[in-house]
């Protein structure tokens, strides 16, 4: 029990003890084994920049969620990062702007905001990711999703799941058969995020009301979705998911919420979120976006996902073994002390006739050059 | 070549393109790895935390160098880590203060300051570190030094060079053979450190001029500092270091400069610095020292290293070289796809008829379920 200040972290803050950290690790690693092997190239980015680089390269990046302060040596506003994604964006239109597409990169680390939300207190967390910077195509955003959760099964999730959405779904519709008055867009999207059908009503969005109805396991859902497109505005995206599904629905269960909108600010035609059976909350989320460019220049498409496995680490480390100990008592023989860390064990010098190997958590000591259990 | 502000990072921080990723990566494992075969378990830390905590556990930390603002949630200020040790320190005082000692932990992170020094403009580093808690015995140090070199060898450092130093040699000289006011201490601490003879003498510290020439190859130096100890003094000292040296001397070339003082303001009797050949600066630093508890107990003695690998990593990643690459055409195979992922191939798929396997990096293409060359 802390019996001063100095002893409490802040609130949303906190340590990963050994077996934690073990676990977070092996997530690590493993995670970004399996990207490597679907050519995603790591890079790494630093923990501060300027704000204004971290909000300018993808549409609704939300600076106010992040630490702020004056830099001493520039006098400008700099900012602890809160997405890996902008700051990757941000690489991919400078030092990575020659570089071939479509380009793969993939990043980890740990991301910070000032207030965790209701649900979930963390202001630190691990963010694990891969964009894939070019394109948006529909095999693009199959691929990403097909990466995702093999990452994640690697790293030990089990019954995973991947639920789609539209983010541009109202703008779509607005602007070509359901038209709304532009102040009523924002609303709209509201109330389909909420799934308040009555507030639905009340801002002009009674139009849209079947797609409250078009949610759940994908196969239904895309039906309903498809017979609600009369007009086929979201032809192209109904047959883009459907690829998708084909391609992933071997490997997690699949639903769509296709007016799902929180968390996919910068997202445009496809998003998703991603889920393992037993963890609260989602493990990451992910889809198409666009990479803000210079003054006159277009846009660059991409697709992505951002992994937090903290609930995964957190739910593996009960379980987590690091390697088996082996206690070497004083005056032991360093080769062969050498020889044993060479095949797999993690030795333990005595370091003082005082240690104790059990205490120390071995479960076997060096006698005449072999390990015997204790 | 950036055409807006957006496209700069602040002065001292920078990204890491892949080559300097993946050699990065390698790095961090291949450390932890030996860190872990030596029974040292990984802990986690926030990159946030009270500036009070970070500051309390050891004498010597500067807060003054760390990024400081007020945490919106508490009101109280913040800090940046700029060493994962002290929040280690923290750890082994409460989460940890009743496992048994000594205690084997290691962590590894960015850590960031406000201000580089003229020789090193960075303001982020990679910190990679092992601490031995419990103890600060002669033992306890030489297998620190003997950790920290394995982990830079393993990592791919070559000529390996150690330089001991006593921290507390002015306080324990002046405290008995060579009596100096208060108000000369701090004086003659920073002659010592800047090897500046004339300001030695006229800050008052003759006595310690022959110190200046207790500096060089570790075995003449050693011997020049026991002569200098007419008192013995500092026999135990002598002692430990010769014994250190024994134990290390086959594995890197040693120095000893005992009255080096620049980066060990936390150690007590005994620190070090290593190097490589062909990289500029330190690698790392460490050496014993003490953790404070709670008012009324007494510190805790301990032992251990960081290591800051950022000139290793630029140095390898010429070198570092990925997985390699194998392009995956339109249609193929997924499970064989997959297979050759299994037998260490990074695939990478077409996503579109113009992906060019070469442009892509790669130096194979999958035809027929083999991997033919490009």
């Amino acid at each position: 029990m802390p019996d001063t200040d100095r002893d409490l972290l802040p609130e949303g803050l906190c340590d990963r003890l050994p077996q934690q950290a073990w676990a977070s690790q092996q997530v690590r690693r493993v995670a970004h084994d399996v990207l490597a092997s679907h050519g995603y190239e790591r890079v790494e980015t630093p923990l501060l920049e300027f704000e204004k680089s971290l909000a300018s390269r993808m549409a609704g990046v939300q600076v106010r969620r992040m630490f702020r302060f004056v830099d001493p040596a520039s006098l400008r506003q700099l900012a602890l990062r809160s997405d890996i994604t902008a700051q990757v964006a941000r690489i991919a239109a400078t030092g990575l702007a020659h570089a071939p597409r479509p380009l793969r990169l993939s990043y980890s680390g740990p991301v910070a905001i000032i207030k965790g939300d209701g649900l979930d207190p963390a202001r630190e967390r691990l963010q694990i990711g891969a964009e894939l910077i070019g394109t948006d195509s529909v095999a693009a955003a199959a691929e990403i999703v097909e990466v995702a959760i093999e990452a994640l099964q690697a790293a030990g999730a089990t019954g995973v799941s991947v639920d789609f959405t539209l983010p541009d779904l109202v703008d779509t519709l607005s602007a070509e058969a359901l038209p709304l008055a532009g102040s009523q867009i924002e609303a709209v999207r509201k109330m389909l995020d909420a799934k308040d059908a009555g507030g639905l009503v009340d801002s002009g969005g009674a139009a849209y009301l079947p797609l409250l109805y078009a949610v759940g396991p994908f196969d239904s859902a895309i039906q309903r979705l498809a017979e609600f497109d009369v007009d086929d505005v979201l032809a192209s995206r109904i047959a883009g998911l459907r690829e998708i599904a084909g391609r992933v629905g071997g490997k997690a269960r699949l639903t769509l919420d296709p007016s799902e909108r929180h968390g996919f600010e910068y997202q445009s035609w496809f998003g998703f979120t991603i889920y393992a059976e037993g963890l609260s909350g989602s493990l990451g989320r992910g889809g198409a976006y666009r990479i803000l460019g210079r003054a006159g220049e277009e846009p660059e498409p991409a697709t992505g996902f951002s992994l937090y496995p903290d609930p995964l680490v957190e739910a593996l480390a009960a379980e987590a073994e690091g390697p088996k100990r082996l206690f070497l008592p004083l005056g032991h023989d360093p080769q062969v002390a050498a020889r044993q860390r060479a095949i797999g064990w993690a030795t333990v010098a005595a370091l003082s006739e005082s240690d104790d190997p059990i205490s120390l958590g071995c479960s076997h000591r060096l006698e005449n050059g072999e390990a015997i259990p204790l």
